[in-house]
Formats: C-alpha cells, sequence, structure tokens
C-alpha cells in the first residue's frame, strides 16, 4: 500500500481519496475548507496543513480542483504542492485544465525533480461510486507504470493516451459531447411533449433508446425534477466548452454543435440559471418553446 | 400463434419479418423485389403477389418502407393494402413518416373497418439480431393490447405512448439525437487527433466514455473504416432530420443542434458522400479540419 | 398605356398597383376582401369581381400573394387567372413561392396559351414608395422584354436573371440574408448594451456603419420600438427562410447561418412573438440575456 | 495644427497618418518595419526611432496595431509608449482589442499622468480613402473634446460612446456581424448558383439589394475573384469574432450567428486559406456544396 497525497477534497475528489482510503491505502489529505474533510479525517484520512505538507510526506500526489486558476493557487507560493515535491515524487492532477496550462505545470514540476502525469476522470460521482469510474491518462510512461495500480483502485478502466497534456485534451473532448447530447435530448423531449406525449414518457423512452449514453440515462431524469445540488453546473460545463472551442481555433477543427450548445449555456447564464445542473439548458429551450420549467 | 402479413421486406423490416417467422408464427410477406425474399421464403414465409394480398390472406399486417411515398405505394391503389384490410384486422406500420402522414392513413384504415397503429422500431439491425429492439406504438389501445404479445417476440421492450402518430413522433424525437450525438463525436475524435492522439485511441476512449451511447458504442468506430453497406445512410438520416425540423416549426420547438448537424449532412450530399453511412458526416468535418478521411 | 389586371391588393401589393395607376394604366383590380381596394378604386382603379375576370379584361396580369397555397386559390377554379388567359397575354406574378411552385403555375400558362414571368420585389413598402423598388425577373425572354416598360414604372431597377422560377429563386436568396443580419444586429446591439452602452446609441452607431445595410437601417431602429403594424412578421419571414433551407436541401448547399437563424424565429412563435416585424428576434434573444423586450 | 504621434503604419494606420499629414499636422511616426513608413516619411512625415520617442515628442499620441500583444509591445517596456507618456498628453488607441484590455492600459496611462482613450475606426482602407471613415471614441469626456477636431480630420463621423473601453466594444459589436454578412451572403449565392444562376449575376442581384451594407457592396465581388492581399484576413476576423464570443460569455449575451461564423472561419484555418480575405468563408461553403472556388 501506498503513501498518497490528496488535495481538493470537493464532491468528485473526496469520493476519489475515500476510494483511495477503502483500498487500504495511508492517505493524508489537504482541502481549503477543512470541514469537508472531516468525514474522510473521521475515516482514517491523515489531514495536512498544507498542499506542501500533503506532498513532502507522501510519494504519490493527486489533486482534483476545477480551474486552472484554482490549479495555481494549490501548485504553487510556499505552501503548494511544488515547494513539497522533489526526486522519486509522482504527482497526479486530474483536474480538467487546458492541456497547455497541464504541460507548463508538467515542466515546472520536472524542474523539481518529480514527474506529472495528467489524469482526469470521466464519469460522475454515481460512477465513482459503483467503482465503474474510467481513468485517462497522460505524460511519462514509466511514471505511469509505477502508478497504474492505485490508479486502478480509483476506476478499473485506465487507459494511456500520450505523453502529458494528451488525458486533458482527451477528457475535454469527451466533454464536449456531454453538453451536446443533453441538448439535443432536450430538444427530443419538447418535441415530444409538444406533440401531446408526456414529458414522463418521452423521457421514460429516450433514456432507453439507441442514443441513451450513461450521462443521457443518469441525467436525463434531471428535466423532471432538478437536483437540488448540481452535479456539474452550468458555469463548470461551459468552462470546458470553452476550452474545448480554444482548442477547435488552436488545432484548427471546426466545431459546430460544441458552439451551438455552448450559447445555450450562455443564455442559461443570462436567464439567471447557471448555478444548476447543466441539465437546465432544458429549461432555456423549454422557455422558447412556451412550456414549463423544470421542477426545481 | 397469430396469420401474420409483412410487406416491406429490406434489411430491417425483412429482419423483423424473420424474428416473426422464428416466434412461429405463419407468415405472408411480400417485397416489391422479390429476390430479396427469397431466403425468407426458403425459411417457410409464404409470398404474396401483392400488399394487398398480404392483408388479405392474414389477420395482422405488418409494413416498413423507407419514406411516405413508399407507403403511399404499398397502401393505396387496387393493390394496395387498404384493399385487403376489413374489420377485425389490425394494421401496424413501422415505418419513420410524419405524425400527420401516419395518423391520415390510420383514418383511411378506420373507413375500411381496421385498425391502424404505427409502431417504429428504435435500434439497428444488430440491436434486432439480438433480441433487444424496442418498440414504440401509437394508437387505439384495444388494438394495442391484442397486438401486444406479437410485437414482443420482435424486440422485449414495447412502449405505448398513445393515440396515432404518437409513436412516429417519438422515433423522429428520437432520431435527431443520432446525427447529433454522432456529429458531436467527430468533433471530440479531430479534437483528440489534431492534438496528438491517434483516431484510434481517441474513438477507443470515447466509446468506454459517459458519452457512449449504443449508438456511439456500435456506430463510433465506422470514423476508422466505414462499412460497406451503409446501415443508415445520409439521405435517411437526413429524412429523419427534416421530419423534426418540420415538426419543430409546426410545433414552436426551436432545435439547435438538430438543425446545425441537419447542414452537415447536406454538406455531405454536396460533397458527393451521402450514399455512406451518415457516420461520414465525420468526414465532412475531416477535411473542414485538413484531416484525412475515413478508409473507405 | 396598357390593360393591366392586379389580383392580390394587400400592404405591398396594393402599393405596386397604386404605382401603376399613378404611371397613367388602366388598372383592373381584384382583392378577395373589397374594402381593401376601395381607396384605389376611388382613384380609378376599375374592380373585378374576380380573378378571373381581372384576367380577361386586361393584356398584362399581375398578382401578389403571401404563399402556394393563396397563389392556387387565386390562380385555379372556374373563378381564378387561368380561366381568364389566352394566346397573347402575359400573367406576371410578384408572389415569394418555391421555384418549383412557380415553374409548375407556368406550365399551366402556357397550357393556356399565355406566358408567365416570375418577377418578385425586393426591398419594403418605404423602398416602393420612394421609387427605388427592384424587380428580379424570370421567364421567356421575349414576353419579358414586353413588359419591361411596365416593370420599370413599378421600380426602376429591373433585372433579368433566367427562365421561369430563377427570379424566385433569387429572392429567396436574397431573403435569408435579411433574418441573419437582423438576427446578428441583435447580438451587436445586446452585447453593446449589456457592456454599458445605451441601446439608443448602439442603434445609432450600428445604423451608421458598414454593416448598415437598407435593411438594417430602416428595421434597425425597431429593436428600440416595434411597430404596431408588422411590415413583414415572424411567419413571413419564417416562410422564407423554409423555401430557402428546403432548397438548400434540394439543392446541396448547407445553410449555417440561415439555419441558426431560423431557429430564433421558431422561438419567436414559441414565445407568442410571430405577429410581430421579424425584428422580433432580438427580443428572444434579450429574453434569453436577462434584459428587457423592445417596447411594443 | 497639432504635433502628433503615430504608432503603426501598417495598411490602416499608415493611411490614417497619411490623412493627419494632409490635413497640415505634423506627425512623427514610428513602425517596426521602417521600410513600410517610407512612402510617409517622404511625404513629410518625422520617423522616431521608437515609440516612446514618438510620444516623447508629440501632444496627441495615436496607435494602431492587429492584437494585445502587438499592443503591450508598443506600449511597455523601456521604449514603449507609456515611457514617453506625461501629464498633458492624450493617448489615442484606434486598436481593436478587448474592453478589459484598454481599460487597463487606460489605467497605465493615468498613472503617467495622461489620458487615454479608445478610439477604433469603422470601415476600409477604401472608406477611409473616401475620407468617410466613422471613428467610435471612449475615455475621459474632457480629453475626446479636446482632439476631436484632430478626429475630424481623420474622419467625418465622431460618435462619443462612453467611459474607456467602450469604444472597442461597440467596435466588436459591429465586427461581429461582417462574417455573419459575408458568410449569409454566400449562402445566398450558393443557393443562386446552384439553381442555375450564374455567380456574377447573384453577386449582382444581392449587392443591389436591401441587405447590400456597405461592406457587402465592397466584399460581395471578392467571392467573384479574391484581391491579392487579403484587405482583413481570416485570422484578424477571427481574432474579432473571438473578442465577441468572449464578451457574450462574460456578458451572458447568447450570440448564435456569431458563433455559427466563426466555426466557418475555422474550417477556413483547417483547409489552409486562412491568409486570405475572409471572404474565402465562401470557398468553405462552395467546397461542402461540390461547387469550385473563388478565382484566387
Amino acid at each position: 500500500m501506498a503513501r498518497i497525497g490528496y488535495v481538493g477534497l470537493g464532491v468528485m475528489g473526496g469520493g476519489v481519496a475515500r476510494r483511495l482510503l477503502e483500498a487500504g491505502h495511508e492517505v493524508t489529505g489537504y482541502n481549503r475548507t477543512r470541514s469537508k474533510a472531516e468525514p474522510l479525517i473521521a475515516d482514517g484520512m491523515r489531514f495536512a496543513e498544507s498542499p506542501r505538507e500533503a506532498a513532502e510526506q507522501t510519494d504519490v500526489i493527486f489533486s482534483m480542483v476545477t480551474n486552472t486558476q484554482a490549479l495555481t493557487a494549490i501548485t504553487h507560493g510556499p505552501d503548494g504542492i511544488l515547494a513539497g515535491l522533489g526526486p522519486g515524487k509522482v504527482y497526479v492532477d486530474m483536474s480538467t485544465v487546458s492541456p497547455g496550462a497541464s504541460r507548463g505545470l508538467a515542466e515546472r514540476v520536472a524542474e523539481c525533480g518529480a514527474v506529472m502525469l495528467d489524469a482526469p476522470v470521466s464519469g460522475s460521482v454515481i460512477t465513482l461510486e459503483q467503482g465503474k469510474l474510467s481513468v485517462i491518462v497522460g505524460g511519462d510512461r514509466e511514471a505511469f507504470d509505477r502508478v497504474v495500480p492505485i490508479l486502478r483502485d480509483i476506476g478499473p478502466t485506465v487507459t494511456y493516451v500520450g505523453g502529458n497534456g494528451q488525458a486533458v485534451l482527451m477528457k475535454i473532448a469527451t466533454n464536449l459531447s456531454l453538453a451536446v447530447q443533453m441538448l439535443a435530448f432536450s430538444e427530443g423531449v419538447l418535441l415530444a411533449e409538444k406533440g401531446g406525449i408526456s414529458r414522463e414518457d418521452a423521457v421514460n423512452v429516450l433514456t432507453n433508446s439507441a442514443i441513451a449514453s450513461p450521462m443521457v440515462k443518469y441525467r436525463g431524469p434531471f428535466v423532471l425534477e432538478m437536483p437540488e445540488e448540481a452535479w456539474f453546473d452550468c458555469n463548470m460545463m461551459q468552462k470546458d466548452m470553452v476550452l474545448a472551442l480554444d482548442l477547435g481555433r488552436e488545432l484548427d477543427v471546426p466545431l459546430p454543435t460544441t458552439a451551438a450548445s455552448n450559447e445555450i449555456l450562455t443564455a442559461a447564464r443570462g436567464m439567471g440559471l447557471d448555478h444548476h445542473d447543466f441539465a437546465v439548458m432544458f429549461d432555456v429551450l423549454a422557455y422558447l418553446s412556451g412550456l414549463a420549467a423544470t421542477a426545481r
């Protein structure tokens, strides 16, 4: 069993940390708001006073935060992860940031004598709890081979896709379909509903059809009743869409459905709905169709 | 076991007829091109000389053709299905046509003293062979109850969604996501590829992720190698998109991703690719990105 | 001066008829609702009891109605224009219908021994009053040469673009830009407004910039205050967009901005705004941005 | 007459500097590549050795460069404009950068004791030569009043739109329509052409119709023959579209036509056409329609 550091214990990050604890690893975790870490501490996690400490006292350090700015906050400065890294350590960042930002950080990690991997996860909290999370990994192959047993404790499917930044690229390339599929699903539900089929029946048929991806299956029913706490809110979703659109321009790939869906996320913000799960894209379209919003 | 008529023995229709034969029903089938019916005849299907004959000699008559025009051709005129219908018979049309066209035909069927149901299937030839086809049904509830055991011989999931035309509406509302999901998938693959990940790896990750609907799972790999025979070509796919867009205008539901995807299907036609499976939407985007097309 | 028949005396048609009267022609007009014709009758127009009579008693017959259905109503049947046509007569239809519908009607006209031209006008009521209307003409060249002096009395710019149906095609190809330009204009106004510039100032700058087409100049200010009576309402505008989109599919031309704009027109209908001038597309976007609608 | 500094003597910037010279002002200009300044030097412009010198020796300093990076290059550092500013001086930046970047620079200018205005121009080289350029101005009202006579020497229409950054905002809000109008125009031309009307005739009708903005009038004919040197290439155009899309997200304004058009600019880059005038968007669509590209 390994000595593992974990920085960023939000809903998803905390869930991953818990799986590592349950797998028998010695976990030293850090979170800006300590209270969120209490349940994990109760179950045996050591609490570090800073990201630096979490990195200093362990061999493999994980982090999962919401964006580049947050990533800089936990890695840089006197209390940052970088200050705690050194030869022999592997730093695994699971955040979804731009490939360029990830590569830049990997260079800083290399300067400390350590090795960085980018390893964003694909899937929801539920997928995680079911032990079905998929992990995509980019970076040094040797370091990957060293930590792959730990990654398998997080989720059974671990795929190596290339050098630093390639895993976040693959994650972004995946996530654009989340918003697009949700919007197309909403178009279908509203068409059916306006044509006289109940919203419930439409959701039921669609979530059992050839277009029912795992995401459609768990998020589709949100158009009947929105979860109290967003699984992935419009701002988070749009962050990923913008990463995709920026890459599309950088790499010269037109992204017609991504672009169209992103504007609906902007509309959700204009309508004051951005803190809801991005399934609320449905409500934007419902409004434009003269239909009632989701129960929320 | 029932005496069943079946008009329209194409790839999908023929597959459904075979399942009915295998379930032990007495099937009388008709197809414009008789040669396509030979394998079924060899396995015990009676061949009718006209749609009318198929309807006259059986109690429950099925049909599955590609569009409204073809549906009119097999139902109207002295040799059409309508001429062979009468009291006590149930006519089940599995074609994807507009709800309006379906309702119009149902009225003509009622004038003959028979009852019509619209029962389009959702899924591919593979889903059918696996016995996992999903059937959605609209029309008279009593008639539905009468034929539901036969429908279960076709696929295990049979859902009643309301009056005449409601099932084709639901089918159209489902199918719009096929093209949209395929296009979003293509955007993701191309983004990954241009960023340095092999097309194979990108397809592999995406078809095992949260966005992998059954359709994405079986059609996604087509961007590596296009099937020799289209499962569902661009013209067929666009027919369904246009049905959706027409309904969107009729029912006042804006369909942003459907509209955007439909234009890429038009581009596929402009580029001379329309007879390929609609997965060839990938090639339109690949060209615009300066990348090679799919092997085909 | 010529003996001219005129069928369809709506806002635009009535304006054209008035110009013909003012140019000294002998005009025999027909309108379904006679009351709308009263001002013209007061100014010397003869009123025909039917489209047929208007055609029988004149040499050159004009018509301008809103769609294919209305065109069929005034041309077919015992009281229709076709019944009043004969050798030597020229029938000029100024309606915007599909090229196919126009060509079909031209064939029927030819069977009567007469000749048909399609001659839709481009411009608004104001352009007409200013005598600046532009007329595009399709059909037989000889017939065109015969009526061109009369067309010049309607508007100074008369352009011959080819055989039957070509002029309506050109009109449709022009009109798609009306909705697209209006929507792009609205995007600009809202961006400026949300950034702190008053709506008035934004409209003022834009209507005096490089993007200020004649349409933007006269319709742009509508986003400050909507005209009481629509110049061209959402339903009319969408009719033309759908003609364009249908042609795009038929001729294999992808129309990305037309498709995107058309969905906003659908949304206008979903929001119950369709009877307003199509400048109300602004309001759809304003709502999505959390801003107030146009004064109306 | 005023002592004027001018930094950035490209096609547009050089043209503005020439007008200032011709109006009798004493102009001290700087350009990274001195050779481009030779014609102006021959006509009486003094050449400064650095942006700083141009600022030091004059009272009102203008600049016009292509993006934020270039603006930073000419303003910051020991040889930058900021180093040459001081109390009493007015700095007028005519570049199109983000409102935020413009406001940030204005703060730095204020720290130097000087005042900055943002004053992007709307129009092309031709508009400039015709003396019809429109100038939009943001920033301190008093400074505006001081320099407005000089601005009128550049173009007759000078509009004050508010505080710092508001003029570039208004410029961006205008420019998004350039690409959208060009794409909608292309859709119309291709529809007409595929329907049998010559490309020349289609361009002719459209550039004389209600949708013919000044931009459509001068750029429309580019689809017949592309200018050897781009007036405004795809990269420049896309820079402005991205500024608009970034603002749309920041200010919560959905921009459906901007987003759709931007993807076609990306496609132009993917097809290797980005260094052409952005009228080459036509060629992207022509390719997708199976038609020949513009002569170039």
